[in-house]
């Protein structure tokens, strides 16, 4: 975590570029690195949530121009494999050393690639990579959910189908459940509802017009087969993951989806961007520490549902909604709840840990942007 | 399964139609039935597989008419319902009278519909449900999979994102299974892979010019995973369902799924036909009641994997399915091993149940056609 | 016109209802009988924007019920053709005797059904053609532009290929081009621009939140042009038609393709829903009375340009749009500027037909909702 | 057309390869700077449909490496622009230093980039444009329609929206043409039909196992609507473009696209893929000189005929293409007819623009494979 003690990055490869920090923020998996239950490499940084300015760019960089204000997507991409050429760019199969098919920055098993909690990020195929912003200050809080959770909330919605008209069931209203509600709105939803028992949570889910949904004191499949007519809603959003637990708080790793299999109606779709790994050591039985999650499959056939899984390619959304936060239409942003210099890491890092109410979203500004 | 003994179906609302059978063939799920592990109303007949002749109309039928040649879609659909409206004629929201979104002929829980082993079928929505095919007896043995096995091999292929290019796994050799590797050429792929242990099944998959592997001798996840430089392939396609079981005879409702996720690539698809059950009380373990299969889905959100899953919309795809068997591009009827009178169906149902070796697809033809 | 002098329609074949008119609209295309450039069959009554109570219900009716309130689509669709069953209800291919692909009420070579200004409909395909509402009379002037303006708008978008973040031109201020700007922003476009010369209409524009360009003022390519940082916008959408005339009055059916064509990026899409017709005797010149407009066709295909054309299939969307209305995310009856009683219906037309100021779309009412 | 006074390309940028030509198509559009009918700058060189082995590269090239054998794509992309982005690199926003976007290799108006009718060719952003390719010399003359006709006659299946079952109609038996029919049933078209004068060209579409219609013997519209029993056909594909001809001779800019749209049945689609200009300073009429071709647009929008336009984005389909040719399903080089030697090349241009019988297609072999 000593982000002081290792050296400025700078230009390794004609593509690379290295990016002034302004705004890096906590994420909800930088935790695991910080608990310890995943190792990190030596001398790693965390951060991948990422924005600032471009202020060195190598000789093969011919698009991007120091001075550029940029964010930066949170997968690292090459851009000339067959997943980049896809829009896959969540699935390289080139940026990460170890052959796994996903690179990014300063997070486990991502490849070598340092983080931005810190004052400098070099980014690889900058060129490809990054996406320019109007320059000068405005929108930093917003335009710093362009880098992780602003594109996995909408992907999770376009996973799930959303369109114009949808009835939607979101589980989980931390911050890409938030988002993730959000997007279903800007796609046209009228009905969004989000299921927690956060208070803070759910307070801020109806600042974005969502309907609440305290699980720790209602039924949600009764509230959502109710508020549907009986039929179930036409789309679910998973954005809890593995480490679902009840409301006495014991892990269920397949609570959710058993819910969603419930709220979600017959040909219904639904969008899983919670995570859910191969390998989960610590998990309580043998099934869930093999990945295995034993959750309501025979439904899922039995009413023709579809799913749709994993991390956002955060470079198929992040120029449209850029450009709805450009015009006003878009207000990610409204989930910060902290901002901290860089020297405030710590503090940050153990309040958000400690999950204290109110720490929602926890944004480092090394610079000035 | 004494089909004499029921009264001949007739007219009973404005929309029905009354068709002369000329084949209905023997389906694996109607096994179930049979070997009284589903239970069937008093007096149904069994048979979903139906084509024929009509013979009358109500009086609010007003596109076909007597004398038309008609394949009739296993599923019963309203044709005004949401789900039929938005082209999921398989989970049609009026047509079983007991709620589930879902009906069809002489099954366990579609409804109240009498099959068509016999000589005459009443089908509800006629005008909706039945598919007009060129008039006298040509391709009596192709036309006949439009019903049900055809376009639900083709579904499979659509669920799995089959596309020109495409490499594709095809677990199960039966009946779908080959459909579907047949489906996949259809839609351009040219190299398509079926697993099973089954020689006449393997040998049938090569009639079909796809590449068949057996499992019993070679494990796929090596063979695929050579055949396609180690990425492995584009789309899986699951023909098998909760029954699969092991070279040595050993159930296990997850191993089909395992293996398909081990098979296909990152960001692939898998197109589930195989049947999965929200309850099969004679499963050995209590999840496996409970339909829960406990396969590996942490994989499955690791590597962006897309699943798709169920009945088959059979006039998503029937029409198109026809037309191609009429200019000869598609041959459906090469799994056709036995043609039997009605009066043989007890006999065609024995050695179906048995297994007996090249009982693949069996048709009964009640009338000539 | 004389709507008190033909009989009331009552059922005449099994699938028939019979609605009880509460609102019908007066439409732009109404005017053509009206004045009489469009020849109508002797007995015919206008109306195709419709919605009421069913009073009446043929014998093959099992989904629409007596008492229910309804909106009617301007299309009649049989509901098991071709094209029906591909959610091409606009063009069925057996609705109009006249072989003619598209039938609709109350219009010239739409096919014999009489039109909704009156106390009662005819309503063939009932259970196939009417979409239920809420009962009641809430929501009446949003509702009764379910009937044809907000899905032929929303139509205009999905053809532009409109999404989340898209910037959108409108060409035309109309209720249908109105409707498309609202549509456009339903789908998630953060900048909608809508052209026209009309001070009323452009005023209408601005209360829905796009941004109005008065083309007797601005040349809206330049607007546009500038707006988009040079590009060009991602879509159009053509609302006007071949009647399109200059700021002088002088008619150019190609004048709004030319200006779209200009306005739109490089693989952009352009969505047509304003009419040009096959023969138009009235033109200037041969060519446009044969159908020949020579728009700037060599610049569509120089950049990729995607034009999709024609009526909406009004079933497609409106259960959608229905429920964007009761959740409070649509507001169509914006557009509203008069309600009369059917014996008003005289003066409606006049002062509709001579464009008097502040005369955008007229209600019907023929009984209370 | 002097290419052995030019001095032979070499890295000029970081992301630069150079490629040895094995093999370099003769293109019909070749033929505009040939006749002089299109200018071309001093020195360049003609020749965009190129592949060869990679004999240099970049320092920023990281994917190909030297000893590759590739396809190089008719367009030259960025990889990085927008337009790129969203897989439309035919239409790169970066590469043509007019600003025009559009780039590409020894064409009037595509950019100062060199052609490949020479031994070597210099490839712009290398590691996004070259598709890798099976070493040795095995496919030549198929892989080497990759770089042009195959994907462009595949993009034009796309855009008509050729799914398994459609009827398909291709205007045109050029190489385009015959390349689209090809891919139509690749895509699963049971009936291609493909309509032109010219015997060889037709002998060759039946080749292909397409029907071929003579125009000059047959009415095309009279042809494909008697085979569709009065519908017409799915899917149109225009290969002709502006300079289209009647049986006598004569140039109609709007014939083809007049015919296409009879032939087309409603709510079809047609892909064009010929080419119309935005100005034409040698057509016979001021309006085709403007790029204002008067085609019957009244019945486009009449039928909801929806059409595609422009040239072909190579990469988004050259992968899977390859992929087919290596399988043995795809089989492009039947068309070929010449392949000469470097030496030969104006002997070939002399012939081709003669259309002396049977040059259908000319490979110029400057390198062994």
């Amino acid at each position: 975590m000593a982000t002081a003690e290792v050296a400025d990055p700078r230009i390794e490869k004609p593509l690379d570029a290295v990016v002034r920090i302004t705004t890096s923020n906590i994420c909800g998996s930088d935790l695991h690195p910080y608990e310890g239950r995943a190792p990190l490499e030596e001398g790693m940084v965390l951060g991948h949530e990422n924005m600032g300015v471009v202020v060195e760019a190598g000789a093969g960089v011919d698009r991007i121009t120091v001075g550029d204000r940029v964010s930066v997507p949170f997968n690292i991409a090459c851009g000339t494999c067959r997943n980049c050429g896809a829009g896959w760019t969540n699935a390289c199969l080139r940026a990460n050393p170890s052959g796994r098919p996903t690179a990014g920055y300063g997070s486990p098993m991502m490849g070598p690639y340092r983080g931005g909690q810190a004052e400098f990020l070099r980014v690889p195929w900058a060129d490809f990579n990054l996406l320019r912003l109007p320059g000068g200050s405005e929108h930093e809080n917003d335009f710093t959910m362009l880098s992780d959770v602003f594109p996995t909330g909408y992907h999770a919605a376009v996973l799930a189908g959303v369109e114009p008209g949808s009835s939607v069931a979101v589980f989980g209203a931390g911050p890409v459940g938030l988002m993730a509600a959000h997007s279903a709105m800007l796609r046209g939803a009228p009905r969004v509802f989000v299921v927690d028992k956060e208070p803070d949570r759910l307070a801020l889910a109806e600042k974005f017009d969502a309907v609440p949904v305290d699980f720790s004191a209602q039924d949600p499949t009764e509230v959502l087969t109710e508020a549907t007519g009986g039929a179930g809603v036409d789309c679910g959003i998973e954005a809890v993951g593995y480490q679902a637990h009840d409301a006495a708080g014991h892990q269920h790793p397949e609570m959710v989806m058993d819910k969603l299999v419930e709220a979600v109606r017959s040909t219904g779709r639904i969008g899983v961007v919670g995570v859910y790994n191969p390998e989960d050591p610590g998990a309580e039985n043998e099934n869930a520490q093999e990945g295995r999650i034993g959750f309501d499959y025979g439904s899922v056939f039995d009413r023709n549902i579809t799913l749709g899984h994993g991390q956002c390619p955060v470079k198929r959304y992040n120029r449209q909604l850029r450009d709805l936060v450009v015009h006003g239409r878009a207000r990610p942003g409204l989930i910060v709840s902290h901002e901290l210099s860089l020297d405030d890491t710590a503090h940050g890092y153990d309040q958000f840990d400690k999950r204290v109410d109110g720490w929602t979203k926890v944004l480092l500004h090394p610079a000035a942007a």
